[in-house]
């Protein structure tokens, strides 16, 4: 193993530029104040979580977890979702808290990949949580909110899928009753929306013909409100319809809500995550070949750690939405305060001043030593110096823009005025 | 080892419940504001880095990093603080950007503490660096920022002590030449302000009643700017001269940022990192024990990636600051709409409208099952409900308490209105 030159960092894991950093940051904070104003309160968990517990939990195959020993020899997990680390918190801080909770949060997530270059291992989400609410008003109000979520980050095309895990496994009992891994193979092929995959493994599988028509007509269910009415004539399984009057339910909340030409129904839709119980819902935007959010309901995880309750959210994929979103407006013109000896005192409170009135002020002491790289020498008569950066609309010094320079220097004085 | 209990999480990492979120995020972002007005740009770095890197350079003792190995068998760590990689960025990223640089950040850190309960084990921090810039002017001007930092904070009583390792180093070398392992000795004890400790340590070196009161001296050395008049008369080794006259050019610009008055010289302070070269700071607030900010110069650390120049910094201990400042006031009262299935249409637009408008909502349909542990019950009318609710100034419903409640209730219509 060679040893990594002193400037690289591990593979997956970035830094943010300034440019980058405003953008996310502008995201961070529209989509966590559109959170609040549905009533989502914001909460922060560790990075570090024991394996037992929500390692164990979280949606995250075992291989894509970092782990890491504590020095007294116990295992912990960088978080790898905050559905398993608020699940806890659920249970533990805020147990005494009635039902329904509604949280959010915005954090960092580690997926260790092996062989995967170009996916990070390290990436932001936005998201919420909303516990103890079994209703489909509850998943309908977390799919409008991831909506306005996009909106408020500044997504404008979109498109977010629903799908319900019932339907999918009721037609399959149905369909396949007790053959589970005929039934897995089949799941894994639409959870990789390989429908090519999932029509060739169908000639496989000794169906008779009309059951292969069943499954391949399965691969149609996509579209409005109307495929609710073809799903409820492909199947007479009970789990299957009620998964369908689910689904109904929310559509017609999406609609008071005033969203549903933003949805789209997919059946065949299965959700990335293992422990979804019902509804499930992914974000796809224009010119994205992958999905900018994700949530769905998760009724099993809660009474893993000791309050059972039912569960619905999603999270934003809040480093992806910043790929897409467009140029912000440049930064605003900061001022450059110039001064030397003399002029310090008025300059430095000047700058004190401006900052008072929200201004950006930077200060440089022309003749300072330090500076080195800038335009301003050391050998240059201030006075010359300020009429030089004052030349024109902006000003560049030491590599930045400015939009204006106050010069506060007294005549030709060398260094030496100071005591 | 036993397994650790479903709701435990690992020794010295915290939750943050939503109080003390917003609190935090308030202090955040202020300070992160208040650093934009002084020229800084944000910048983020990833919470992974190789060891033989970024954890060799940062200034945590080996045994406090906490190590994992990626699936390649390299040892990465978790950042232990932001200067090592911030000055990795300013040497590979930024290479081409001329100095000086100015960049602040809010990061977590982690250090990993062994029997020392009660030390967090992940926290947060909010700094800046400036790099390439020698100056006393960069020296004050970090110092003074760090001070608005801290009011930006809402901290108001504090105390900037402000040292020079270069004073400390020269007056020893000159005391004890060539005794670098007696001079280590006195370090400890001054790192870890034990100062009864000094004294006796003193006493046991065999040194002459003169060398013992010179050194004793130092303990002395704090107050104003007179300190450094006296420091001068202390020693004539060039280094602790050359280290008093930094000094005093920092406390002019100090007074012209009109400052001086929170900043005390401390000569006998010497700095937590080993890294640090030359002025080194601590911030102490009133009733607490420690720092809540630390910094200095670190002229030493860029040329381990490269890019050889002088940089000073400090980083707010967040974490601790947020146990400092006052209560929040109280979170602005949120609205509760509640609804039946009639009324549900008119509801969810108007939540969606008062949103619009900037209100925080919370929609609630009150016969909704999934609701069971509220105020309102599927057996209850609503229009009764919505009575009791609105009965008093503010509303309580599901354990939260409501400014307003708005009913769209459409009399005492059972459910099943809905299609």
């Amino acid at each position: 193993m060679s040893k990594p030159k002193v400037f690289e960092k591990p593979v997956g894991v970035k830094d943010y530029l300034p440019h980058a950093v405003s953008k996310l940051r502008q995201i961070e904070s529209s989509v966590l104040s559109c959170m609040e104003r549905w009533g989502y309160d914001q909460i922060m968990t560790p990075t570090l979580e024991y394996y037992d517990t929500v390692g164990v939990a979280s949606s995250t195959s075992d291989q894509r977890l970092f782990k890491l020993l504590n020095n007294r020899g116990t295992t912990l997990v960088l978080r790898s979702d905050m559905t398993a680390p608020i699940a806890r918190v659920v249970s533990s801080l805020l147990r005494e808290q009635p039902f329904p909770l509604r949280l959010s949060y915005h954090s960092s997530i580690f997926r260790a990949f092996e062989n995967e270059a170009g996916r990070d291992a390290e990436f932001f989400q936005t998201g919420v949580e909303l516990v103890g609410d079994a209703s489909a008003e509850a998943d309908a109000e977390v799919i409008a909110l991831a909506i306005a979520s996009l909106q408020a980050a500044g997504v404008e095309k979109f498109r977010i899928a629903v799908g319900h895990v019932g339907f999918l496994n009721g037609l399959l009992e149905e369909l396949l009753p007790g053959r589970a891994e005929c039934q897995g193979k089949l799941k894994d092929y639409l959870l990789n929306r390989d429908h090519v995959g999932y029509r060739d493994q169908l000639g496989r599988l000794g169906l008779t013909e009309q059951v292969q028509q069943e499954l391949k007509g399965l691969l149609r269910l996509r579209g409005g409100q109307e495929i609710c009415t073809q799903a409820m004539s492909l199947t007479p399984n009970a789990t299957a319809q009620e998964s369908i009057r689910h689904l109904c339910e929310i559509w017609d909340v999406l609609e008071a809500y005033g969203v549903s030409e933003h949805v789209l129904i997919d059946l065949t839709m299965i959700g990335d995550f293992s422990y979804y119980t019902g509804m499930t819902f992914e974000g796809y935007a224009a010119d994205l070949g992958f999905p900018v959010v994700g949530g769905g309901r998760y009724d099993n995880l809660l009474q893993q750690f000791g309050r059972p309750a039912p569960a619905t959210g999603f999270a934003v994929k809040t480093t992806r939405v910043l790929e897409l979103v467009g140029e912000e407006q440049e930064a605003p013109r900061r001022i450059l305060i110039g001064y030397d000896g003399t002029g310090r005192e008025r300059a430095l409170a000047e700058a004190i001043r401006l900052r008072g009135q929200g201004a950006a002020v930077v200060t440089a002491r022309m003749e300072a030593p330090g500076i080195r790289h800038g335009e301003a020498r050391g050998s240059e008569e201030p006075e010359r110096t300020a009429r030089r950066l004052a030349d024109g609309e902006s000003v560049k010094f030491g590599g930045l823009v400015y939009g204006t320079f106050l010069p506060f220097f007294d005549g030709n004085q060398e260094e030496g005025d100071e005591r």
